[in-house]
C-alpha cells in the first residue's frame, strides 16, 4: 500500500480529530465501551488467549543491540507473568537507530501521518489483549484496563498527531514568492521547505498507566519523523512491548525500517534510563513518573527536549453544595477509582472548620468526613463491585505507604483488603481517609489510595492553601464544591493563578480525575507537576524543525 | 476605545500576516521604501527633527526602580549621542512589574492582540525617526537602517503577533461538551478555557539589529500576556527605548498599566542581564548576542524559557555557474552590506582548488577569489556608494579585529577606510578578504567585514566540510552556486542534516544574508547558532499556557 494511501484511509478520523481539538467538544476516535458488537463476537476471548500467549516466554521481537534477557513482572492479581524481553546495549542499540532514521527522517508528512493513524487503528483493535496486558501490569480492574489502557489512550495518541500534523502541514512543502520591483519584472523565487526531526526521541514509561501516559510523546515524536526508544517502566512492560510491536509491524509492512521503533526493556535492578537519556541522539524525552527523577532528566539530559510527568499534590475543596449526596457519591468513586492510584486522584480535601451548607441544612466538619467515610465504604461494601472498582494496588511501595499511613491516630476511614474471586494473591485495598493534623503532614504527594480530609478556617483559607500548594507542590487536577458563583469565580482565579485546571460541583458521572481527550487538556503545564500539557500545540511544534531552499525561478 | 476595536482595525492585517504565514509568499504589512508617498512629505524631516530632539538629554520614560541615569551610546559616524536613560533597580523594577501584570493577563486574547497591532502601527509611523536611531547607534546606512530597523523589523515583530493570535486562538474560549449515554440523557458540561501568561519576558537586544532582533520575543511574550522589560546592548539603546515609549504609550491610553513595559538600559561596566535573567519572575528570555552569553543563558536561567540567537559561521559554496559576473556581483554586495556585520553575512566560501567552470569557461581557484576582489573594490568604488552600503562599523572589538587579521601574509583583497561626507570621523571600512590556510583559522566566527576564500579538494569536500561546521560552529546561511541539480540535491541534504536554511545560485536582486519575514524563516532552530526559529508555531506557543474550568450545565 502506498504511504498516501493509509493517510486517505485515515483522513477522516484526523480531520475530525483536529476539528475536535479546535471546538473542544465531545468526539472520540475509538468506542469506549467492551462491547462486542463494536469489537467482534469473539474479541474478548481473543483478546485473553493473545495475552496469555505471552506469558512464560520470550516476547518475540527482533531488534538491534540484544545482550541476553530482561523482565520480571507480576501481576497486581497474585501472579508472575514469565515474559522476557530483549535487554539492549544502549550504545549499540542507539547507534544503530541514529544511523536509520534517515529514511523516516525524509518521508513526507503524509506518510508518517497515515503510518501513525494505522499504528493507533491496529492497536485499538487488539484493544482487548491490551485489556489484559494493561490490567495484569498495572493492577487496574479490567473495565479501566480496558479504557484507559485501550480507547482512551488510543485517543490521546491520536490528540497528538493531529496537533502535530495540523503543526507540519502549516507551512507548505513548496512556495512561489514573487516580490513587485515596481516597472521592472517581479523578482521571482520557488522555495522548498522541509519538516526535520530532532533525532531521537525515548519514551519513558510508568508502572500504572503504561500506554496513556506514553503515546502522546510516542505518536508526537513518530510522526514528527523521530525515531523512538521505548524504555517501559520495568513493572509494566507488555503493554508498550505489544505497542511497540504492532509499530514495527505497519513500520516494516510500509517498507520502513522498523528499528524505527524499538523497545528498551530494563530492570529494577539495572535501569538503563539514565544511559539511554544522556546518549547524545536522543535529542526529546518523554518521561512520566517520580519528581526526583523528571528533575534529573530536566537538569541532566540537556541535549534534549525535556517532557516531564511528575508527582503532585490534588486538592479539593467544599465550600458549600445544593446537593450533597451527589458530592459524597462522586467523591467516593473518585477516591476509589483504581485506589487512587491515579495521577489525577485528589489527596486534599479541605473543608472549613465550622462545616458546610447544604440542601439538607448545615453540616459540621465532623459529619462530612463521616459521610465521605460512609460514602467510600458503601461503595466498596460489596466485594465483586469494589475489586471492579479499585483494581489492585501496583507496587509494594504503595501497599508499605498505605500500611503505614493507616497506623496512626487520626484515620477517618480505615483501610481493609478485599478478597477477589478467582485471584486470591491480589493486592486489593479499600481507601484509606485520614484528617491532616498540619500542613507538612499533606503537603507531598503520598501515591495511593490515601487522601486527608483537612480543616481550614474558612473557604477563603481553603483557596489560599490551594493556590500555594499547586504553586509549590504541584497538581494536576483541582475540584470545588460550591453554590455561591463568588466562591467559583474565586476558585478560576487561583486555578489560573496557579496554573491547574478546576472542576465545578461534579455531583455526576464526571470524576475530577478524569479527562477527555479532545477537550480536555490533560495538566496545564505550569505547575511542578508537568512542564509539558497533554496534548496541546506547544506540546509538538519543537519536536521538529523546518529547513528551508530557496531559488530563482 | 475599545479593546476588540483596536483589534477591529487591525484585523485585516493580521488575517493577511496569517494568510501569508501560511503559504509563504509574498506579503509585506509595512512600505520598505522611505517614500513621502507612503510616509508623508515631511516625515524624513520630521523623524530627523525628531531623533535629534533626543541628543543630549535625558530620554523621557517615567517607570520604576529608577535609581539615577545610565547611557553612553556613540554614534559609528562619529558623535556622541549624549541621550540618558532610568538606571533602574533591577529587584525594584522586576518585583513592581510582577505586582501589577494581572490586568493584562486577564485581558482578552483581541484586546492584547489589538494593542499590540496598534503599537506596531505606531513604530511603522515612525520609521523615519526610528532609522536615524538605528542608524546612528548600529552605524547601518540611512535605507538599511530604514528598512531593517523599520519595516523589516516591524514585519517581524506582526509576524509573532500572527504566531501567537493564532495559536491561542485555536482553543475556544468556552465550549459546550455532550457526551451521549446511550437512552439516558446524555452529560453536558460547559468548559472554559483561558489563556494563562508565564509571567515576565525580558527581551535582551544586540548592538547591530537593536529592533530587528528583538520585535519577534518582545510581540511574541507581550501578545500572550506576559509583561516585558527591554534590556538594550549598552550601545544601541535609542531604538529600543524609543519602542518601549510607544508600546507604554498605546497601553496607558488603551487603560492598562503602561509599566507592562519597561526599560532597563544599562551599561557595559554595569551589566544587568544576568540579574535580570536569574530573577524567579522572569520567565521568557530573548536573547541575541554572543554564544558565550547565550550558553551562560541557557545553563543558568532555568526557570525561564530561554530563545537564544548566538555567534555562528555561515557558509557559501561555489561549485560552478553559468552567471559568473551575476555571482561576482551577488557575493560582493553580500560580504559588503553593512559591513558584514549580519548574522547572515556569508563568512567562509568555499571553492575547488581545482577550480570551476563558468558560462566564460574554466576559472582557475585564484581567478575566482580575485574576481571576487575585484568585484568588491568596483562595487566600493565610489565613496558615496561605498558609505550608503556599509555604513559604519559598529564596535570596536570589529574595528581591532578587522585591523590584527588585516596583517597577515594571506590577504586576498585589502580593507581601507573610506571618508563619508559630513561625517569625517565615522568608521567606515571596506570588507577585507583572506585565504584560508587551514581549518582552525576559519572555524569560529570573526564578526564584521572578514570572509574568507578556502580551497577545498572538490564541491564534495566543500558539502562535507559544510556539513560539520553547522553541525559544529552553527549557521544562520548557507549558499550554493552549482549548475549541477545533482550538487544542489546534494547541498539541500546537508541544509536538511546540518539544520540551516540553503540558497541556490543567487546571482540577481536577492542575498543569502537577507530573509523576508512571512516567508523566511529566520535561522531553524537545530543548529548552535540559535535554538529558535523567528518566527514559527514553536517560538510562540510555549509563552503561555491554557487553564481551564468545567462545570455541568
Amino acid at each position: 500500500m502506498s504511504h498516501s494511501a493509509l493517510f486517505d484511509r485515515h483522513k477522516d478520523t484526523l480531520d475530525q480529530a483536529i476539528k475536535a481539538s479546535r471546538t473542544r467538544e465531545y468526539w472520540t476516535a475509538y468506542p469506549e465501551m467492551p462491547s462486542p458488537k463494536v469489537y467482534g463476537e469473539t474479541a474478548s476471548k481473543d483478546g485473553e488467549a493473545a495475552f496469555k500467549s505471552y506469558l512464560n516466554k520470550a516476547f518475540d521481537v527482533d531488534q538491534p543491540g540484544a545482550i541476553g534477557t530482561v523482565g520480571a513482572e507480576k501481576s497486581p492479581y497474585g501472579f508472575d507473568l514469565g515474559v522476557t524481553y530483549p535487554k539492549v546495549d544502549v550504545n549499540a542499540l542507539v547507534s544503530e537507530v541514529e544511523a536509520l532514521r534517515g529514511d523516516w527522517a525524509k518521508a513526507s508528512i503524509e506518510a508518517r501521518t497515515g503510518v501513525c493513524l494505522e499504528i493507533l487503528h491496529r492497536i485499538n483493535r487488539r484493544s482487548f489483549e491490551m485489556a489484559f496486558a494493561v490490567m495484569h501490569t498495572t493492577g487496574q480492574a479490567f473495565m479501566m484496563a480496558f479504557q484507559a489502557g485501550g480507547p482512551h489512550a488510543q485517543d490521546r495518541g491520536l490528540e497528538a498527531v493531529a496537533y502535530a500534523y495540523e503543526d507540519m502541514a502549516r507551512t507548505p512543502a513548496v512556495a512561489r514568492w514573487e516580490k513587485p520591483q515596481g516597472k521592472r519584472d517581479p523578482i521571482v523565487m520557488e522555495k522548498h521547505f522541509t519538516v526535520v526531526p530532532r533525532g531521537i526521541g525515548l519514551v519513558i514509561g510508568c508502572s500504572t498507566f503504561p500506554t496513556w501516559n506514553s503515546y502522546p510523546g510516542l505518536f508526537a515524536s513518530l510522526v514528527t519523523g523521530n525515531a523512538v526508544i521505548v524504555k517501559p517502566h520495568p513493572g509494566a512492560i507488555l503493554p508498550l512491548a505489544i505497542t511497540v510491536a504492532i509499530c514495527r509491524d505497519v513500520l516494516k509492512e510500509e517498507g520502513f525500517n522498523p528499528n524505527l521503533v524499538t523497545l528498551a526493556a530494563d530492570s529494577a535492578e539495572a535501569p538503563l534510563a539514565k544511559d539511554l537519556a544522556l546518549r547524545p541522539e536522543v535529542k526529546l524525552i518523554d518521561f512520566t513518573g517520580s519528581t526526583t527523577f523528571g528533575d534529573w532528566l530536566e537538569d541532566n539530559a540537556r541535549q534534549a527536549q525535556v517532557y516531564t510527568e511528575k508527582a503532585g499534590v490534588n486538592c479539593v475543596i467544599i465550600d458549600s453544595t445544593d446537593n450533597f449526596r451527589g458530592l459524597v457519591s462522586n467523591l467516593a468513586f473518585t477516591l476509589s477509582l483504581y485506589s487512587g492510584q491515579m495521577c489525577t486522584t485528589p489527596q486534599n480535601i479541605f473543608i472549613p472548620e465550622g462545616g458546610i451548607e447544604t440542601e439538607d441544612g448545615h453540616k459540621s466538619f465532623d459529619e462530612v468526613a463521616a459521610a465521605l467515610a460512609t460514602g467510600v465504604e458503601k461503595l466498596n461494601g460489596d466485594d465483586e463491585r469494589a475489586c471492579a472498582i479499585l483494581g489492585a494496588i501496583q507496587s509494594e511501595a504503595t501497599l508499605e505507604r498505605l500500611e503505614s499511613y493507616g497506623k496512626g491516630d487520626n484515620v477517618v476511614l480505615a483501610s481493609h483488603a478485599v478478597p477477589m474471586a478467582g485471584f486470591d494473591q491480589a493486592t486489593i485495598r479499600t481507601p484509606l481517609i485520614l484528617k491532616a493534623t498540619d500542613e507538612s503532614s499533606y503537603s507531598s504527594e503520598l501515591f495511593g489510595p490515601i487522601s486527608y480530609v483537612v480543616p481550614t478556617k474558612n473557604t477563603a483559607d481553603s483557596l489560599g492553601i490551594v493556590e500555594d500548594s499547586v504553586k509549590n507542590n504541584g497538581a494536576i487536577s483541582f475540584g470545588i464544591y460550591s453554590t455561591s458563583e463568588e466562591v467559583l469565580n474565586q476558585a478560576e482565579e487561583v486555578a489560573c493563578n496557579s496554573g491547574v485546571a478546576v472542576s465545578f460541583n461534579l455531583t455526576g458521572g464526571v470524576y475530577v480525575n478524569q479527562t477527555a481527550a479532545f477537550s480536555d487538556f490533560h495538566a496545564t503545564g505550569c505547575n511542578p507537576a508537568a512542564n509539558a500539557a497533554l496534548s496541546d500545540t506547544a506540546y509538538v511544534s519543537n519536536r521538529y524543525r523546518v529547513v528551508q531552499s530557496r531559488k530563482h525561478v
